[in-house]
């Protein structure tokens, strides 16, 4: 991993995402602490979780373990995951060189590793099967966000993100909180599952006759991503190709096309006009165009696997 | 509020909850700010959001909006709720002195104002309810904790927390992970429901003939805790006597024996033998003294709030 070339070892404090990463584990984890290696990972955590680990059962053992652990002169570290705070307390009590490696560690965990793949596929698998179970009719936003919640807690999952479900106009929110509001099209349905520490993140919009036209610039926007996807292509390129095709119908898109996905919902990668990574393959991606105007919003979204060829829909 | 003797303005972002704490909004506000005056409070936000906001949708308009809103000589920020990114991202383009007043916004938000007693009484009693009306004989823990989370979103309110659900041996590890185990005592249900950014937080073991004695020994100790808390008393003496009331009976507590609810789960005090602080009418906390043995564990926990006189267990 490109981060040992700057550093000699990592550390990471829950609840940043990168703990899960390289240690693998699944759970809470409160005020527990990745000390990572290139050969090996030391975990020290408070005595309430189960699994390998040095326990502390006081701020004083604590931080003598983490002196003990985490003995390297140049200590990697991910701005944007820790506080402040901690930042101060942490170099203060173990020493040595501090280094932002944030970035680093974002863009190893976004080529996905084939065992990650697997998990992701089968959040996306099982959300798919759950989206096709539901029915919504009759139903009101808040009722079919529990229900599809439920269905993914019954099958040993639980929802990566609060259940967008939205109902007539306010399917032109794209953040829409389910409320009291009775099936009407267009009906959106946004959501996520999260298997084993790794999340899916699919939407559906149902619409009749007053929608089946924006429905199909926003399918045809989406067909337009997932062609342009593939390894090496830059990402804005792509999200341009789908603008363009929206600014030609006479839409522009109110949030970014798209993210990767993996162990967080929003998982490094943001696919915007700004965005000049090159794909590569094993990214997985959320795709999402969407259109919304005053009195109703069309949003589809897939999870896409970046290949050296096609980029692949999860099915 | 004593912040501001402070400095002249508040910043905070999300994911900090203290930023539903000062606006008072609901949802998810991605990368939201909200620079809080004594007499205002201005909130700058990407346009995914409904409500009173500043709307950016680049990050030129995000800088120029913070510039332009943030006219503070001394602005306050709270160190354990922003990133070192952020610290860093923000300080920079905004300028000004830089205060850390975590502590301060923390110690204001220990002590709820009546508005805020309303709704986590609200959450309280529903969650009761919930609790009433589940009925676990024959289930697996996860699917216990699927309908207990149904139950809530159903009521309009969702979990605030992964229910824990854990059967027979599973009871001694405090934050069990609800899985395939089948009904079995002790059974835990702990869980907690927020109901429009309140927190309730509360747990229920059944014990059958085995765990008899241990339960009373717990229940017990609840009672000496709630009759000990009151304004003026220094938490941890309370928490001394009851943890001299456990030794007494040959156990220890394996975690703190609470925590302050609000906004968050964990809302800012612990009650633990190093806690130094005093006991203040309207602080509201779980407490939940438990027992764990290598085969079972028995834990009850209620909500109360601190009075002048003797503390209200929340009903």
């Amino acid at each position: 991993m490109k981060v040992f070339e700057k550093v000699d070892a990592v550390i990471v404090k829950t609840p940043d995402a990168s703990f899960f990463y390289f240690t693998g584990l699944e759970g809470t984890w409160e005020s527990s602490y990745a000390i990572v290696f290139p050969d090996a990972v030391e975990v020290v955590a408070p005595p309430l979780e189960r699994g390998r680990a040095h326990f502390y059962t006081s701020r004083r053992e604590m931080e003598a373990l983490l002196k003990e652990l985490a003995t390297a002169e140049k200590i990697g570290f991910n701005s944007r995951g820790l506080s402040h705070a901690d930042y101060l307390y942490l170099k203060k009590i173990i020493g040595g060189k501090w280094i932002d490696v944030g970035k680093e560690i974002m863009e190893a965990r976004v080529v996905k590793r084939k065992s990650e793949v697997a998990l992701i596929r089968r959040a996306c698998r099982e959300t798919k099967r759950i989206m096709e179970s539901l029915s919504m009719e009759g139903k009101s936003e808040a009722e079919v966000a529990a229900e599809a919640e439920y269905e993914m807690r019954k099958r040993g999952m639980k929802a990566a993100f609060d259940t967008i479900v939205a109902f007539g106009k306010n399917s032109s929110s794209p953040h829409h909180t389910a409320g009291k509001k009775r099936y009407a099209t267009p009906a959106i349905l946004d959501m996520g599952a999260r298997y084993r520490n790794y999340c899916s993140d699919i939407t559906r919009t149902f619409v009749e006759r007053r929608g089946r036209k924006i429905y199909e610039i926003v399918e045809e926007a989406l067909n337009i991503a997932i062609d342009e996807m593939m390894e090496g292509v830059k990402a804005s390129e792509v999200v341009k190709k789908v603008e363009d095709f929206l600014k030609k119908h006479g839409h522009g898109m109110r949030h970014s096309l798209g993210h990767s996905i993996g162990i967080e919902v929003h998982d490094g990668f943001s696919l915007s006009s700004a965005s000049n990574f090159i794909l590569k393959e094993n990214m997985v991606f959320a795709v999402e165009p969407a259109i919304y105007t005053a009195g109703m919003g069309v949003r589809i979204e897939e999870d896409v696997i970046v290949k050296k060829g096609k980029a692949e829909i999860i099915r």
